[in-house]
């Protein structure tokens, strides 16, 4: 397999290597991936986090296990494995179904790795094509706000939501950004706020819940989000907490934008009522943990709730801005997801 | 001045306790107040908190200082002082003006002393009424949202928005709450949460920016809030997050309530525009502290944006719970807050 570098994933002299984003922004830390096993418990630990870049992982990982040896059999059973490692990102499935069909190929130890190598160089041009139709809707002036991460440590390119913020600021646009951390695991305020931080964006990291009170003041001019996943009627998946803002955005008349590669779109659901919402450890949500330290600040026993994904309704979305353009909610019910949709 | 007691603050053989509330759940600690400075730090540290106990707290000090020997003028100066404490809650300013009025008066040390005790017991019978009222409001079986820290930390008594709760829990009504748990200062998380364990009323607590899906899913029957000022037409602040949560419900059609005493309504306010919203300390944003330890997980030199309170307009709203009953929109209009608001 070729060499692969990402920002947060790296293939080179038959080594995988994960950026350990648990432990962002205080450490920047890089762990070597070599088993299945390894890679579901960074996934589901979230080391590795963002909806395009587990599924291009995963991937890299199967075919790095084929060339050291791995039999047919164990690499089928690999992805099988490891496509069920989260539940909501689609993206995930998508690599592990490639995967698995170019590993029934007859020359499915070549078919495999270059299905590997083409899932993580695509990502990187689908986010690139997304940038550059997203930053066209963004003018000079905007206040954007972006929730959670969907920037170059979700993906193997630009990004996709964070993806349209950068390509509009190294386009000479006079952006500023407010980063609303996104409780629990604060994939915002620590991760968003470092790629901010390393681009030389102007930024400003808010509680989730002060998100309102801007958009009230007038100070928010555009939303962009990420997905994991778009279904057939538009609606889509994202972390907790986007439903809040597309209703918020939609109260306030704030145009509201998810960015989303091909890979992220999931016809054989039909509503967003279809999508499984992952429930993850009640300590995410009595305290929080990282590489920062660890602290729990409820009652013992508190009992808590905590969906790591919410669905917003097409009815919400200004645009849908995919890699081959910026879509609204009548091209959606003319069936440009299923263009979009390559894998069904 | 007669022994006082409520939950979180404490006048007994010449000793003013206040319990810190920055410490809880994991601490209870008792601090002693006796000077201006002392409760100033506390009230800006969050120590005490809550829009009444502050007021009253202040209030008392001054009485205890009086009781000490302070002069006319020194207590009058103390008032002014404790006045500027916080900014956004009305009741401070209610009762600091309560007592420059009784210093004023011929007799002002009886007047002074006897203001402190009628302001505390005042709050105590007001929180009673408001319980019972909001609890009228309250059915078997409802899944109730609280906000924040409404409760008998926050007051003399029972609380505010917590007293409808745990009111309507006293009269056997099977009720469960959703606890949100208010970044940054984690009043729900921290203190709601172990309101409601004292109680032993079933509760979750929840990310701030998890509502809105529960509400999606129909899983919120109704919403009860504070209120740091209720203004002339019934728009009102509280704790950042809460006009979120009041648009969620607009969204949604889930019943609005907030649930405050006559100490609360300010009519020199005519809007909500009026209201003067603090701006706190970056460092709440970027990480957490408490008794239960200290983290920062944000980029180095993180920009931030912190105000510490919302403010929710009356057209969100689908009940003010007052002490002297339960008013919509129509009642605000035709001039309930003026009888309510018996200081003006």
């Amino acid at each position: 397999m070729k060499n692969l570098h990402a920002s947060a994933l790296r293939f080179e002299t038959d080594t995988l290597w994960v950026l350990d984003q648990h432990l962002l922004p205080q450490r920047e830390e890089w762990l070597i991936c070599d088993s299945v096993a390894a890679m579901v418990g960074m996934i589901q630990g979230l080391q590795i986090r963002g909806a395009p870049i587990i599924g291009i992982g995963a991937a890299v990982l199967v075919a790095h296990l084929l060339e050291r040896g791995a039999s047919r059999a164990s690499l089928l059973e690999a992805v099988s494995i490891l496509r069920e490692a989260r539940p909501t990102a689609v993206n995930l499935m998508y690599c592990m179904d490639r995967m698995a069909e170019a590993l029934q190929q007859q020359d499915w130890q070549t078919a495999a790795v270059t299905c590997a190598e083409h899932l993580f160089e695509q990502d990187a041009v689908l986010c690139l094509a997304m940038a550059r139709h997203g930053a066209a809707l963004v003018t000079s002036g905007d206040r954007i706000l972006t929730h959670c991460n969907a920037g170059s440590l979700a993906t193997a390119g630009v990004g996709t939501a964070i993806g349209v913020i950068t390509e509009a600021w190294r386009s000479q646009k006079d952006i500023s950004v407010w980063v609303s951390e996104t409780r629990p695991l604060l994939q915002g305020g620590r991760l968003t706020a470092w790629e901010m931080a390393q681009a030389g964006i102007p930024y400003h990291i808010i509680c989730d819940n002060m998100a309102a009170s801007l958009m009230q003041a007038g100070r928010v001019d555009k939303i962009f989000v990420g997905a994991d996943r778009i279904v057939a009627n538009g609606d889509f998946a994202n972390k907790v907490g986007t439903y809040n803002l597309a209703v918020l955005a939609f109260h306030h008349q704030v145009p509201f934008y998810v960015v989303a590669p091909q890979t992220t779109v999931d016809l054989h659901c039909k509503t967003g009522a279809e999508i499984p919402i992952e429930q993850r450890a009640s300590a995410e949500v009595t305290g929080v943990k990282g590489s920062f330290g660890e602290v729990n600040w409820s009652p013992p026993g508190a009992a808590t709730y905590n969906p790591a994904f919410d669905v917003t309704p097409a009815a919400l979305v200004t645009g849908w801005v995919l890699d081959s353009g910026v879509y609204n909610k009548s091209d959606i019910d003319n069936g440009v997801l299923e263009h979009a949709d390559r894998s069904k």
